[in-house]
């Protein structure tokens, strides 16, 4: 069981939290509980380090930032035993959850399950994880990145072979589009891995991507649920393997993101390796470049356009007007464009059936939605328009895909076998 | 260097104190920093955990609280970072320092300094150290209890065998007298162990008593400094060794305790055994009894007379209400007086000078401030007296031992070995 910092907020909601940990235990199971930081926790932290440092060391940002996640763990495993669970907390180092030294983004490289389980052939019933840390070969902590407490429960899902991983959070379940944007969203009550994994990088903030690629991997069954119905509502969204039914679905929801800018090179050199060049550059100044488009060229030169989140335009420019100051690339204007947003139809169906794009430029265009960009995969189909459009595109997107009635079908699907 | 919670208290105050440490280690230093979490931190969590739980599990009391000096530990390491000092932060169990399992009360049980050796020896200046915390057999944090930083800072001291320890508080040293109630109240350039720890044990806050105990031990010298003084003018107070020349001031100071009561039994039994079963019931009651005086007999009935904390007196209530319920103890009456202070003359001059206390008495009778208990120990005396005369009598205490004159002639003697 996982629970994010909203769900931990102040020392209210970790009561409740310990009354919905006590109620899975009160059902037979054993319970590892993640937790994040209390909200607004870890921002304070992270400003008291860039406030003490410009270019800080990330093994200190990791001692500094994980503490937030320590006194989580330590109220939990108090609120526990109000309600007589045995119960205990465990920060990274002492599970130990062993991770690269990567700070402040490592990765976790194994987790030793002999401490935890040692305790709970001892009689404890829940072991309260300090999530999104561990310990690194030389002894120092380190930190996952932003949203690394989901994938600390997967991992120890994985490691512990439990049966379910449920992570809980504010939202009661992965929707077919943000329910804030579309009123006709439905919650799924089933999505496969792959479907999740493009909804989570194409902007559905409900889990970490890095999470789901774990879950995907090791075959961890995940359950979406809301940290803030009461227990018997929640059924939330499992996240799965894919099955057969699913592909009766051709779109299992519209995703969005708003912070998308675009940025075209006009009047590039047209030759091979140019575009290396470029996104050569682009990589090194940290940019997460994710739509490429090449236009046709007319007479050796082409235009070259490429999208990346807003807040990196600025590293962006600075790194292609550094290689063209240093002669290794030329071009008329750099042209940014921070008024687009990307929206994009997900759905394993769309491997078998056909006409998916068709439809959803039909749709748009009908609109008056003009593309600027296209970017497909096996599973999914990206667009970028001007942002005022997102929320008609999103609307109209859902109902020409019927995903009104996604839920509903998906609840009579339930008895399956996921 | 040890920094108390107030000289950490924000991220300007820590830079002031990274660059304290910096003008150490330009001096060719090598520097073990020890640090409190920042002012109000500490209780904020304590505050968490009360609020968690009734009767908290001590082992998640440390996880919680012990988070604050860790973050202070990393801040600071970041703060000498920006002034270029190779510095990193450690937490108690990266250290290690092994703890007793007494959690929330632990005692350091040894130290390893073969990890931080290893880092200066590989280039670090600063070993930032988070105070007040260790690591337990059993691999849980533990915590040394209030004020527990200023032991770290000596046993630390003790065991790289560190040439100084300084000590850096909200005050520039110790004095005669609390300056805040007598004007006169001198800085002392000296004091020897064993006064600083009457001082301490009678109400003098500046230093932790175990700590001072930790320091006479294994000989380690003191300096207690102010953290808000530039540099140049830090010279502090010297805790050391006593010296001959010491025993020349009579009374090296005048301390005070506000929180004292006073507590009578009447009429009680006079057996034996009587007072062990009396001061047995208090002592399971968690009652720190100070002073203790029985009047003379009569008819085989006497009164018991005891000081504590006024903060306990409800808990010494109820302990011998108690056993006078259980027939264990017979009294007619317990009389509480919460409304007494506790003032002692404190020094090592007083093993080889006479009529001290007699010149403490005249002194107080002339100001008519009546006694209502006397202790005395080899080097101090006590006297428990109404609290609106508290003030009052350090003032006629602090002028009758001509200590306004001690500050002045221990500068003279500051060229001395100690």
């Amino acid at each position: 069981m996982k629970f994010g910092g909203t769900s931990v907020a102040d020392l209210d909601r970790i009561r409740f939290v310990a009354e919905r940990v006590a109620t899975e235990i009160s059902k037979g199971y054993d319970a590892i509980v993640v937790v994040s930081a209390m909200a607004g926790k870890t921002n304070e932290l992270i400003a008291s380090v860039t406030g003490s440092s410009t270019f800080y060391d990330a093994r200190e940002y990791d001692a500094v930032v994980s503490s937030g996640e320590n006194v989580t763990a330590g109220l939990l495993a108090l609120a526990l035993q109000e309600l007589d669970i045995p119960a205990r907390s465990w920060q990274g180092w002492q599970v130990p959850i062993r991770c690269s030294s990567a700070h402040a983004a490592a990765r976790i490289e194994s987790i030793s399950t002999v401490n935890i389980n040692l305790k709970f052939a001892e009689g404890m019933k829940a072991a309260v994880v300090a999530g999104f840390q561990g310990i690194s070969a030389e002894g120092r902590i380190t930190t996952l990145g932003r949203g690394g407490s989901d994938t600390t429960a997967v991992a120890l899902a994985a490691a512990f072979q439990a049966e379910q991983c449920h992570i809980y959070t504010d939202v009661d379940g992965v929707y077919t589009a943000d329910p804030r944007i579309c009123s006709k969203a439905q919650r799924l009550d089933r999505i496969s891995y792959e479907e999740m994994l493009e909804l989570a990088s194409l902007g559905a903030k409900v889990l970490q991507t890095r999470s789901i690629e774990l879950a995907m991997r090791n075959h961890v069954t995940l359950r979406v649920l809301s940290s803030f119905e009461s227990v018997s509502d929640a059924s939330g969204t499992l996240v799965c393997d894919e099955e057969k039914d699913m592909e009766s679905k051709v779109v299992a929801g519209v995703a969005h993101s708003r912070d998308e800018a675009k940025l075209t090179l006009i009047s590039v050199a047209d030759r091979p390796g140019i575009a290396a060049t470029i996104f050569g550059a682009l990589g090194e100044a940290g940019v997460n470049v994710d739509m490429i488009v090449q236009n046709i060229s007319e007479e050796g030169r082409t235009d070259m356009t490429f999208s990346c989140p807003t807040d990196q335009v600025f590293f962006a420019q600075r790194a292609l007007e550094c290689i063209k100051q240093d002669g290794i690339l030329n071009y008329s204007e750099l042209v940014a464009d921070t008024d687009v947003a990307k929206v994009s139809a997900v759905g394993i169906g769309m491997r078998s059936h056909t006409g998916v794009a068709a439809r959803m430029f039909k749709v748009l265009s009908e609109e008056g939605i003009n593309i600027k960009v296209i970017t497909t995969s096996e599973i999914k189909i990206s667009v970028l328009i001007e942002r005022k459009y997102m929320e008609l595109a999103v609307q109209s997107l859902h109902d020409a895909f019927h995903l009104e009635n996604v839920g509903a079908s998906a609840v009579e699907m339930d008895t399956g076998l996921c």
